[in-house]
């Protein structure tokens, strides 16, 4: 059963997604009655959500008034990820007005790192990007519980279990604050401005560090009663296969993801089977001995190298990237035969790999799933690319502070 | 974001799921004021569908009128499987007040089938169990598109695809009607008067002739945009396991199922590596031989034959039924991680594999997936067994009917 939105939540994403309309268009889009609408736009502009505008054009009698949402209005949009923290601050139609990036050890602890988003948000307001935030929206690498707005036993976040981040954020802020698992801010970014605009059921799957999946379904993001679902990772792809970072053997983050692929190009660029990738290792080495200092040699060689590799033809590269795309094709044939979605998206630093991947995992769904399943099924990489958690987790906050203005 | 139900909404199911209660309590349990509610049931006693039941004991001031469904109200529940017709009438409680179960083969086609529905039907009027229709539920062994009410690419339902079901049996019987696939339906029933009452995200999985899975999440059935969600028969679980009916190898229905049980049962009596299993076939074959006629014996070893062979401690049954067990864990596994659901309920004919087979099950999915996910999931066997689905379709054709008293 459909239940629409109620009116105020309409008439501000409309105006968040759209820009400035007019009265009149407003009441024609929103099918409601003309005082039902004046009504609600009056208790917004009371509220300091929206403002006028000016007049529109004239479409043939008196001219009607053009609404916005409020100017003034700032929304900080924070992407934690495993090694990096991106913030942007964005105004009501999530256009950012401020961007900060920069690498960060997760496991450094919820404080340290709140501590640094927090330092980043002041540097913004000295920048002139805000006076005061309407809303912040984070998100974090691992299980989430929605409703408490606290990470839930997070395998990668050491210190952060049940760590009440919405709490000290939107304490630190006068505002409200929501959290939610990275990939699922992701997803929610890909629907409000990427490839997957509008769709209604897809799985966004990010290959980065780790493995996840960002499940929309019915126009909503499905969490799962305890926070983890789309932790997609730790499936079993081969029951011989390597053992994982969990404990288990053959997970398929184990088999593909970041650290999967540098650990098998490595291999191939030492024992020669690759060219190309013995080549750059070489040329790492070298750079490195050029340096003074004693460090032992980081580890240079990356899914980069391999997608570079691949695109100078070399053979081992290619491999690579099909076997691991198998692995993930086969993975998500059997999801797609579960959920039946309309779309889905790849997305993460793997996304990287490209066509030959995207290759790789359509023919394994499109072989392996139901035909009726697949047969109107776009696999198709992220368009927002790195930007795609920033954008949902504004999305996030925005919907946060519009469903309270009721 | 939660949306309440709209007010005669609430009303209708409460009186259906428990019972006649006063005006009063009405009041309380939906947290309506006096002059709406009053309004409310005006409207729907007007439409026919509840009626006033006498006075409810004293709480102390003025008795309250009871209010209950119109005792008249019918609903038709039809459950179609691949070779069976189910049929109950019931009541606005969805009490059965007739029911009928006969073989049938679902290959002969829609019209055959459907008159022999009608026929059933028309049969109960006859008895008496009702003057008119108000609706028919009706379940499908195959994808259904909910939203225009036919069969889509049914694998086992020649003819079937896009054939009119609603407009047919709507017509026939001048009600509304609904269709959705069997195992929505059996999810449906359970959630409404068995094991996952009240539970919000299960998965049903049906082990039958086919393997299917309802999947409700957030509080609704999920049917995907085709129709085909929860289609879990055919991921492939053995890249060189047995050829599936669908053309694929090693599809989970190929490994476990009503005739993949069969069969493997079947050679291990022939090739005598169970003692029960050999035992049973003998006894059929002798039945047969005492009988007259020159059809060739029907293979009689079924899965009853190895849940009574393994209750004896036949070791060939009991491992049957534990690598049956681990393989449909090993798919629930993947589920899990991806769906986070809160209990997996298993229905279906095999579920008379039993504990056997339900310890094995959860001994995969604890072992395999995110501890996060199975922290608190029970997996049990399905408490409405063979009525889940006509409960189910009950529960569907009196909800049509509820939401249309808007």
């Amino acid at each position: 059963m459909h239940v629409a939105n109620p009116p105020h939540l309409q008439v501000l994403r409309l105006l968040r997604d759209e820009g400035p309309v007019s009265r009149a268009e407003l009441g024609d889009r929103l099918e409601l009655t003309r005082p039902r609408l004046l009504a609600e736009v009056e208790r917004l502009v009371a509220a300091g959500l929206i403002s006028e505008a000016g007049m529109a054009a004239s479409r043939g009698g008196r001219r009607s008034t053009l609404v916005e949402l409020q100017p003034r209005l700032r929304f900080a949009a924070v992407d934690l990820g495993a090694s990096s923290i991106d913030i942007e601050v964005t105004n009501g139609r999530l256009e950012p007005v401020a961007a900060y990036r920069e690498p960060a050890d997760i496991r450094s602890g919820p404080k340290a790192i709140l501590q640094r988003v927090n330092e980043l948000l002041a540097k913004a307001r000295t920048d002139g990007a805000y006076d005061k935030l309407d809303a912040v929206g984070i998100g974090v690498p691992g299980p989430v519980s929605f409703r408490d707005g606290v990470p839930v036993s997070p395998p990668i976040m050491p210190g952060w279990d049940r760590y009440p981040v919405r709490e000290v954020l939107a304490r630190e802020h006068g505002c409200p604050a929501v959290v939610d698992n990275d990939v699922n801010i992701m997803a929610i970014g890909e629907r409000h401005g990427g490839v997957a605009h509008s769709v209604d059921d897809f799985l966004f799957v990010k290959i980065g560090t780790g493995i996840g999946c960002g499940i929309h379904l019915a126009g909503h993001v499905y969490r799962g009663v305890d926070g983890c679902a789309g932790d997609i990772g730790h499936i079993q792809v081969d029951s011989n296969g390597p053992v994982c970072s969990c404990g288990n053997t053959g997970c398929l983050e184990a088999l593909f993801s970041g650290s999967a692929v540098a650990r098998d190009a490595l291999a191939a660029a030492r024992s020669g089977e690759s060219p190309a990738l013995a080549e750059r290792l070489a040329a790492y080495e070298a750079a490195h001995e050029a340096q003074e200092g004693d460090d032992p040699p980081a580890v240079h060689i990356t899914a980069k190298d391999v997608a570079d590799g691949a695109a100078e033809g070399d053979v081992t590269c290619i491999k690579l990237i099909r076997e691991g795309g198998r692995r993930v094709g086969g993975v998500l044939a059997t999801l797609v035969s579960f959920s039946n979605p309309s779309m889905i998206v790849i997305g993460g630093g793997l996304a990287q790999l490209g066509h030959v991947l995207l290759a790789e995992i359509r023919s394994v769904v499109y072989r392996r799933s139901l035909p009726l399943a697949t047969g109107n099924l776009p696999v198709v990489l992220s368009e927002l690319g790195g930007r795609a958690g920033v954008t949902g987790a504004a999305v996030l906050a925005s919907d946060t502070v519009f469903e309270q203005a009721s």
